[in-house]
């Protein structure tokens, strides 16, 4: 059984997300999807609010799959989290090749860190290539719509951030 | 059941595809190593010498999960020989940024050839990621030993292509 | 008036191609299309037959504009062409990070070379991007169906040149 | 009529942004330059004085072409902007591969967000390929001498700063 | 008689630095470690806390060759520095892409403010490539165990700072 | 004492090649410009031609440092080639990123190949840095002018090639 780990910052999660997790199904059994709580950078919404755009985004889209999918938070180490869930995959998406650089470091650590977690990179599909968490923000914060980075409800919950 | 693909000219396999494979294992049911024998490219060994290696460096390094691996030939479109093979996940290591580029690109083609084809990427190893075919061919040429970077037995078969 | 010049050597011509010059004619007043036939590099296609090929694309795609593009061939220098036709601005389109450094180390010897000449690049639209000839030439050889990459008469005499 | 805009901080203004305005100025009927102040990064000179150093750095040397550009301000998505200003061309300068690969990205989503807006680039010449708003400032913050990279009246607005 | 510079933060020292260290003493006949103190980041380690950690990881691996290398720091420009020492050779450690063009641009600005200055680059040996002072410092802060970066008495310096 | 060694093509050696030899003098003791012979690209003139310009083209720069320089030629393995003339450090220039990954993977392999030999790499001037021998060629092939990139006597040679 081969059970993947996705894990960011989903600081929100948008449609590049939502692509590398439908990808990411048709070869694990099981993907749990974590998100990172203890990052140095901050972050628009909560982990709680975060929670919600996450499953409110994965329910809607994978319903059929919701069994397989399993939604989590965590605080220490990837790799430790990764031993900790008994995850052998660790899924990646790329974009560029400045990420490139960044993710096969990360993987190298992370190998040396725990040492039955390989990673596996799945290029982002190129209608989704040029989204990007910060871009949504970004976006968002000058009053620009970006309904065709993320689902409704979290263009809705990002604006909503930028009106307080 | 996941189906993998692993394409390449093999000419001749060395340590870094046996690392991608051994990785493979982990997430394929089944894994094909396919060689590929309509290239434009001139090769150094003939397509019945490059199935014996791939062949005897399998078997010396995975006879314990030989039944999960099958080694064939192809001279159509990968993206073809995929849909007839049925699988799913065409995987490819990277090794360089150079790399990345090429492939990010292969991916998209081979997407819009065989949209029930997806394009995983492994990283190499770091221990493996100077190694590649025509470098293993370029110092035997020259002279030089390359048992570091493919089994013994290999090593012999391109030095004495050289001899000749 | 400017007078942009997009230079290549079209084996054959393709909708990447299509959409550089589309978006060129926003800001060049004329727009000179040419042929180089004096690569090193073997050709699919003989000198008349891209003529032909890029006359058959852009006049079915740009009837409307034919007046303010002109088709040619060259076989000098490319500085000393645009020197020739009186160009200020070279059009390069750009697909990837490797294409990028080439470029940059073009424009700049082209400039040595013609100190009148600037060059302007533009960003592949990512619909395109993935497209070039050589990958058109390789699909078509392979016997795959090359109809999302160029028009029809030109996916034709692709897979015509293969027959033969 | 083609009317480019040119958006960035220009804090401060370099020799760099200077010789990307003057190529500019051979493809644009009319050229804004256009200062953005909705930056989340923090900036060493006001939005004013942005703004005097700009208007100083361009009468000096365009002087004869004065009546083609014009200077302005911005707080909304560039992408917004340029329709208001009724910009078809998007000018950016290109210094590296990094560069490259943001500005391809933002390319994209500008022509998301305005449809009738291209992306041009222009390489940098290798002359001031090494200029940088930000290597202007570090270099003037630990007293060196940045005559080379700006106009002598703003490398004295540069090191009065860091005199205060 | 060739004077090395070999600068940098050093928050903390890693084995990657120290293999630097070691290759450029085939070729300098004298070495300057210098640790810089006036960047505008913020760094774990104060000045002097960085001193000793650097006297201590030098003195435990290079204590035959404690007479060639000479530790310092600076508050002042690196190309300044370089010339208050006599030094005529930079030494950087080159671990990437994204390295390569931040420190080609940096041997220019050197070379245009100092120009009896030239800078050499090193490649970082595969085995340190992927560590970095940010690495291990997220690591630790983590949790994580950093004995594979960094010599024991570092790792602990780090670990108790993230205690307090 | 440190024996450099600069291996090349030199198909012709040009300006780029004189400024990296030029700044390798200051930190190796004696310098050893060596012709690969044995390369499987074919080349434009002959070794004995490649020894006459590099020879003419040393001597003409750097008579006052001749007795520091020895031209040889060699047909082996790079790294053995090294070991014979007790060279420990080998000097590359490095252009462009693409460049770099290639070099960086040349490296780790020579160090494979001969522990005791290290690689160097010297960042090309930038009023070099687009200078290449087949740029050159290529150029001159077409009828431009090279004498930006060479001394007048190659390009003399480089042009007469073409003649015939």
């Amino acid at each position: 059984m081969v059970t993947g780990l996705y894990a960011g910052s989903f600081d929100p999660i948008h449609y590049g997300h939502l692509d590398i997790i439908e990808r990411s199904l048709v070869f694990c059994d099981k993907l749990i999807v974590a998100i990172g709580t203890n990052s140095v950078k901050s972050s628009l919404f909560t982990t709680d609010e975060k929670n919600d755009l996450v499953k409110g985004a994965i329910f809607q889209k994978f319903y059929l799959h919701f069994d397989k999918i399993q939604i989590t938070t965590f605080d220490c180490l990837l790799a430790d989290y990764a031993r900790l869930v008994q995850a052998t995959v660790l899924i990646r998406g790329m974009r560029s090749v400045s990420d490139f650089e960044v993710e096969i470091n990360l993987a190298e650590v992370n190998k040396t860190l725990n040492k039955n977690l390989d990673t596996i990179f799945l290029p982002t599909n190129h209608n989704f290539g040029i989204v990007s968490s910060s871009m949504v923000k970004e976006i968002s914060r000058l009053g620009g719509n970006v309904n065709a980075f993320v689902p409704n409800f979290i263009a809705n919950a990002v604006a909503e951030k930028f009106k307080k």
